[in-house]
């Protein structure tokens, strides 16, 4: 007999599953999407960016748990036109950012497709019992944090889309090879930075409703804060999807120690939860209310 | 900082992955696909089967190791087709199941498909660190045994094909709600009954062939012994799919303690592993050679 029944800590409604898996560790879980004219164009992204996007996406949420990641399990559905050259590079795409990930391919499934291709990515990570953070603990008076810049993933989009072809340059890597921020998560879990947390995989203004509607309070962020590239438009930063950026809330007492960057990524206050629900965007002093509106696939 | 690394104990080629969580205990985890039109078709199987075969292929691979089943992730593409009422009856065929076998659905993913409607299933389950069944662990010697009666899943769709319409008698149930055998393999499992196990869901040939190979041996088998009921053939019984029984070796040594049930399920040996690679069927005293044949999907 087993000594005890393992017990579900966070069921759905967070970037992940958190078991609890013995006294010492609990057991992170994430599925993922990845579907053909849905969340990528074919015709668009290559297949090393597909190959690596399938994994970056549920590395992601593992990161925004402030979790390690340890195993990914694959299933694929091929449609009868796949053709090898293709798989070969979605499959060198991921096992690239597998293998600087630490993360080692445990398992998975293949079956045929009568029209798309599709991916469900399942990637396991752990962290110390009860230290994963959850997005619903922000508190009003806390910080709000974003790493990086945001919008570059909708900016990269964009202009692929427009120059119809796939754009090199190392800005819009943070498209189509944008990198998780496992090891920023992971600072923020152990030196208990955050009070809150999640990846920013909608849009800065849907997944930061989502946030406080978790926490049960509401967020006032300064426009002029927002970090973006000055190519960038605020519409793209506010709801661009799969930046894959990480977004947290920091106590006031525990905000003065955070540092400027972690692991050579920028952190940014944007602004400061507040008890009211509802976001506010404040422009020039000036408070409006933030529609919430999310970033759209295909 | 975690104390130690978390362990692969098996990757691909076997029913499930087992990961070394703690000191005391496995993680098993399975991920399948059930994809419309490839493995099943929409007009002969109502969607509470859909929905409760979804749940039951992933819990059969957990029954397969022995180990015992926590918890449960479902990923959905659903075409725009899709109407409210089936996806109702598809739950609600998950839901009986996961009740039934005290599974939590912890977690999951939703898309669009733009044409057939798929499901990935992964279940987590867990067993005594070490403890899990593999494929690999049969001797030449041991006896292979099998659960329940083997073919009534193809026979049953085969008479549901000809009929063109669902077929509600009891003797169907085993395709439409075939019960995954949780009980079995866990008795074995902790009575150290069985020195390797899978289950049998593309036919008893193609399966026992796979372990086999798997333990680097071969198998003799007995015609006259394979259970099936009056009405099913022998290729049902040899290349049926989906029967979700157990198929299990047990040493010499240990068969004469084995019980002629367990749960209510028949046990039956059917032959014995040989030295010498490859399948033998025994007919009246005659060996001959047995062609791996497996289910076909559609």
């Amino acid at each position: 007999m087993l000594p005890r029944r393992t017990g579900l800590r966070q069921g759905i409604g967070d970037d992940c599953a958190v078991l609890s898996v013995s006294a010492r560790k609990d057991l992170l879980v994430t599925t993922d999407l990845f579907i053909e004219n849905v969340h990528f164009l074919r015709r668009w992204q290559n297949p090393r960016s597909v190959g690596y996007k399938t994994l970056a996406r549920g590395l992601s949420d593992i990161a925004a748990m402030g979790g390690i990641p340890r195993f990914a399990f694959l299933s694929l559905g091929l449609p009868a036109k796949t053709n090898e050259k293709w798989l070969r590079d979605f499959f060198h795409g991921f096992f690239t950012l597998a293998g600087s990930a630490g993360v080692v391919l445990a398992g998975g499934d293949t079956g045929r497709s009568r029209s798309d291709f599709f991916a469900d990515i399942i990637v396991t990570g752990e962290a110390p019992a009860g230290t994963a953070v959850m997005r619903s603990g922000a508190r009003p008076g806390d910080q709000i944090w974003v790493t990086g810049h945001l919008g570059l993933a909708a900016w990269g989009l964009r202009t692929q889309e427009r120059t119809k072809r796939e754009v090199r340059s190392s800005e819009f890597r943070r498209f189509f090879f944008p990198e998780p921020r496992i090891n920023v998560g992971r600072f923020l879990r152990e030196r208990k930075f955050a009070s809150a947390m999640m990846d920013i995989s909608d849009g800065l203004s849907l997944d930061l409703s989502r946030l406080c509607e978790a926490s049960c309070v509401g967020a006032k962020i300064k426009e002029a804060n927002i970090p973006r590239r000055p190519d960038c438009s605020l519409r793209d930063a506010l709801q661009g999807g799969e930046d894959l950026e990480l977004l947290f809330t920091v106590s006031p007492r525990r905000a003065g120690s955070l540092p400027p960057s972690i692991d050579g990524v920028r952190l940014t206050c944007i602004g400061e939860i507040v008890p009211q629900r509802g976001l506010v965007l404040v422009r020039r002093n000036r408070e409006t209310p933030l529609p919430v509106q999310g970033f759209q696939h295909f």
